[in-house]
């Protein structure tokens, strides 16, 4: 770093929250998956609004690029340095304001984590509409900024249905303030739904305005079998229409499932081995066992396990929460979130599974999801694997059948150079051009979302 | 209009499709509430995307401005020409596609009104989320690109929830399709948010894949009155979250009722005369009277009128859906949508009751709207009204308590002088940004949203 840029983030944040020494910014420069692209040039950690814009602005002045990181357990790489930038930590944004009670809402801090937002919801009877396996780290800004996904999408929706609106600040200082103001207001365009999945390229989100949900005391929670993942998705289909307490339909596919019992010394959830595992969660204020139990009644040939205890439920959820642990245990698997549309599950599934046996013989192939979403995890597990042509094969095979390359975990740097599969080149221009009149110098998250250009400000 | 401009229009369209007699042209450059702001140079109605495209690169090159008109009902002067823009109006883009009934998907184009795709949808057992008034002329593009609210907003959201993805095309006649794909798809930003609510300044909405909901087919429909809106408010907010049926709570205030039963020839809904009523109307598959009785059963003094067959609950409906209409019918009124936080609604109103008093003692004041969100329609009514004084009395009250001046009407050429009441320089400045990004030169709706600037391209 130099000398002049060190002083001005000093000067901007105080010299106990600015970071140089490369043993202590390690820990920011390597992503939850283990994998580093680069290193940071200095991590600062602003306290407030006014000490972002002012990191801002020193960088801007002293030609450093900005990457932007909250709790660090992204899976496409926006929140990690590509190499030579200042890394602007959200961890001090970390206030949770004043619940308001009646209206079900609260303004906190991008650098809160989802646990502690929780935690104070849940203590005032409302909730967080999203949950996701990493929610002691994960950060609601950053959730904002990658429009988290997770488990009860179904019911809720993804981040951005949870956001009434953000406070941000660009790449010139300017501060945008969307906190206040009456949910419905048709003034001018929706820069809160913007900025929800713009991976930090566009601004950084300083405070989310949350909407949340009434917290559901009871649940249910049963494992089910089925021969097909066509057979999942539409009883899946027709319970979100008809199970009002469902708000989790997770899939876990036999290899997968086979895996995580292996290495966890477990039984499989039920008694036969099964191609396809469903998770069906339902939470209400009322006990949902027995609408849960009705719909399961009636469907030919049931085999099911079901839990309505807080033990029994947490014991069935590890069975597919454990997934991403229990995949990452033999090393960087080559990592995918890919969506289907629903009718093509079955064929989609097929040529991945032929594509990943002809690329990587001796690989496990873990897939588990959201099955509402037609969302698959898909994790080739093993050593020494062709990652570039894997990747190729299934995120083609995907983009064929109108499918989604980057389902919730966004395109980070990860998935940049396989963007034009499903967006076209005036699409790509067209978000280019937006990123271009934010932030014309290029100061935000180069090689995010974007090829990096090589032009604008260089690193330091 | 130019030899050259009207030749490369009817190049692009054919000659039946470009009208520039100004007869003809008459009804287009009057909005529905009987304002003209200026004429158009001439009508232009190209029949798919690719001429959508060739009509904004024709204008391009002849240096002409664009407004894009739906079905014309918009109320702040969105879609009606400042004067010398080529008016694009989407008629002949109104073909609906094949309803996917699995999924509850269809995608139209901008022009098919409200009424012809619930039409389609209801056949298959489906429904638009979103209802109005307007239905019969409203068009689904016209509706997205005002982000339109309407009478189930607590139930399905405003428009923007009803949006899978749109086509659009560009000012430089690229074209931005996000039609297909799964639901779930985090691969860069949300260009269909952003559209939603742009007001056709940023791109021409060409086609609509919307997200349906399901048609319920029986119905409840309540008046009920009230001493404060405070009160009626309360109601409201409980059961929303209890009474699942419910899809709409609209209120009408006293003055308002009085005036139309008064034009209407019609008695008052209850035998005594109230300062509040609010009609709440309840639609599941199975008969939601009991389930509004009961929840009413709970009412201190209640006062209420209940239909659930079809002619009643219609009867009830007219004593808001004609408000409108009856606001209209002394000349144009000022005509102001405003939405106030949930507890500050009787100070509010109490202030804005007073300012149009003292600004216009012989006005009517009608007064009705959607009080789930807090969004009132204010209407004055009467002769030779201070029109300029009127809207800076009301719209400042509203500002002041933190509420929105354009709840659902959009900003249009009627608001924008207005819109700094609730926006900051930097949130206009970042808007005009992204409005400058997309279309440089100012072809698409100048005067609309932003202020005109003068510059750019210059009206034939």
């Amino acid at each position: 770093v130099t000398v002049g840029l060190e002083t001005a983030l000093v000067a901007a944040v105080g010299s106990a929250h600015v970071t140089t020494d490369p043993d202590l910014r390690a820990g920011y420069e390597v992503d939850w998956m283990g994998r580093r692209w680069g290193t940071a040039v200095a991590v600062v950690r602003p306290g407030n609004v006014a000490e972002v814009a002012e990191v801002l602005l020193a960088c801007a002045a002293q030609g450093a690029h900005v990457v932007v990181q909250g709790g660090n357990t992204g899976l496409s790489g926006g929140g990690v340095p590509g190499g030579g930038e200042v890394l602007l930590s959200t961890t001090r944004l970390s206030q949770v304001g004043v619940l308001d009670r009646a209206m079900g809402e609260v303004t906190v801090g991008a650098g809160a984590s989802l646990a502690d937002v929780r935690r104070v919801a849940r203590a005032e009877g409302w909730d967080v509409g999203v949950d996701l396996a990493s929610r002691d780290s994960a950060t609601i800004g950053g959730m904002v900024a990658t429009n988290a996904g997770g488990l009860r999408v179904l019911r809720h929706g993804t981040m951005k249905a949870q956001v009434r609106g953000v406070r941000a600040v660009l790449a010139d200082g300017s501060v945008i303030d969307r906190l206040t103001g009456p949910s419905k207001d048709s003034s001018g365009y929706d820069l809160t739904s913007l900025l929800a999945g713009s991976e930090g390229t566009l601004a950084v989100i300083t405070d989310v305005r949350l909407r949340l949900v009434p917290v559901l005391p009871l649940g249910a929670t049963a494992i089910l079998r089925f021969d097909t993942l066509g057979r999942a998705s539409t009883l899946v289909r027709r319970l979100v229409g008809s199970l009002g307490s469902l708000q989790s339909a997770e899939v876990v596919l036999g290899e997968a499932m086979d895996l995580l019992c292996a290495e966890l010394g477990r039984p499989l959830p039920l008694t036969d081995a099964a191609p396809v595992y469903l998770l069906l969660d339902c939470e209400a204020a009322d006990d949902p066992t027995p609408e849960l139990l009705a719909a399961l009644a009636e469907l030919d040939g049931l085999d099911a396990v079901v839990a309505s205890d807080r033990t029994g439920r947490a014991r069935l959820w590890e069975y597919r929460e454990r997934q991403s642990e229990v995949a990452g245990a033999r090393g960087t698997p080559v990592k995918l979130d890919v969506a289907l549309p629903l009718p093509g599950l079955d064929n989609g599934l097929a040529s991945i599974s032929a594509a990943v046996r002809s690329l990587a013989p001796d690989s496990v192939l873990v897939v588990f999801g959201h099955l509402a979403e037609g969302n698959l995890h898909v994790n080739v597990v093993g050593a020494d694997l062709p990652t570039e042509q894997l990747t190729a094969a299934v995120l083609g095979i995907v983009a064929s059948a109108g499918g989604s390359i980057s389902a919730e975990h966004g395109i980070g740097r990860a998935k940049v150079g396989w963007l034009p599969l499903t967006r076209s080149v005036a699409d790509v221009a067209a978000m280019a051009a937006l990123k271009g009149a934010w932030d014309p110098a290029g100061l935000l998250a180069p090689g995010v979302l974007f090829e990096s250009q090589g032009t604008g400000l260089s690193g330091p």
